[in-house]
């Protein structure tokens, strides 16, 4: 049977994210990839370019086949910032990749990439307008600012895993997880709860 | 005149945070920060131990030198978020080292370590529940939930800058910069009013 080009494409995308994720551009393995991909070096260079280039396309092909995840189903800003924190405590991939990126690259992601991401994110400032004319978001907050502000209060967590653990004194269980969870979504509403 | 030991020390130590915070665990070269600190490959062996030893050390010792500037002399949360946002924007190493560790060692630093930071962080604890005691924070809310949530609310800006050149469409300026200060402050302030 002759090889099927898209399926081995395919696998050297999941493998590729699995090895991003846990190690970076600096600490990925191209040889780790290829082996858990069952592909040789050779094609995932010949498919996907450098290193470099793999990252990239790792990066915007997870927001174009997994984006939709990140977008929860609820426009309300509380139960997205809950939505946020529960996905990545079990789906972790996306935020390590953005860490790494920020960490490895700075700010300069290529224009591509930051055309696709800027799409993904002008959703969320555009609903947080529309609920702002609709009166259920304080106008005087900017967008902008309480995107980045919220974001950070959901991801946080995840974020420094090593911090939680020494403020919790402990590995945070279960039940610390939903209380964190209950806990983001009532200061969002505290938040952006219109005010007279 | 024969070498100073403490100051060869001390050279290695700032070299080490700089590499570390620049290139993380594993990009960190040995031979960068000796050439830096104007020390040789040995020393630094000698004195550290392996390179991870030394980037604990490295972490362990920037809190004890430094971390009084991670505790702004403000005891008010929404003033300290702002001077911790102030802070990491022209001092990102003690942030950067703190990604790097938990993207590159998970949640297990080693004892020693947290301890350390135990420490640091317990103060923090103490002063928001002084101040649900006093009246001035809303004593409902769990000071290790909130801790969180307002160090999250402070970084996360500096943690992804990726991320807010996307959303704001350009390098923030210094402006830009102010605002998000103030607008931290504000939603700090809005989460930990007192309600009746």
């Amino acid at each position: 049977m002759a090889p099927d080009p898209e399926s081995t494409r395919q696998r050297i995308f999941e493998a590729a994210i699995e090895e991003f994720a846990a190690h970076g551009n600096a600490g990925a393995r191209v040889d780790r990839i290829a082996e858990k991909a069952r592909a040789n070096k050779e094609s995932i260079y010949r498919y996907f370019g450098t290193k470099d280039e793999l990252l990239r396309r790792v990066l915007d092909r997870f927001l174009d086949e997994r984006g939709e995840q990140l977008l929860p189903q609820s426009q309300d800003v509380d139960a997205y910032a809950a939505a946020l924190f529960r996905y990545f405590a079990t789906h972790p991939e996306f935020l390590r990749l953005s860490l790494w990126e920020g960490l490895e690259l700075g700010a300069q992601p290529d224009a591509h990439a930051m055309d696709h991401r800027r799409r993904h994110y002008q959703e969320k400032l555009r609903s947080i307008a529309e609920q702002q004319d609709a009166g259920t978001i304080d106008p005087r907050l900017d967008p902008r600012h309480l995107l980045v502000t919220v974001l950070g209060m959901a991801n946080y967590w995840h974020v420094l895993p090593q911090l939680v653990r020494i403020i919790f004194g402990t590995e945070p269980d279960a039940a610390t997880l939903d209380r964190h969870e209950e806990f983001v979504a009532e200061c969002v509403r505290r938040i952006v709860t219109p005010r007279p």
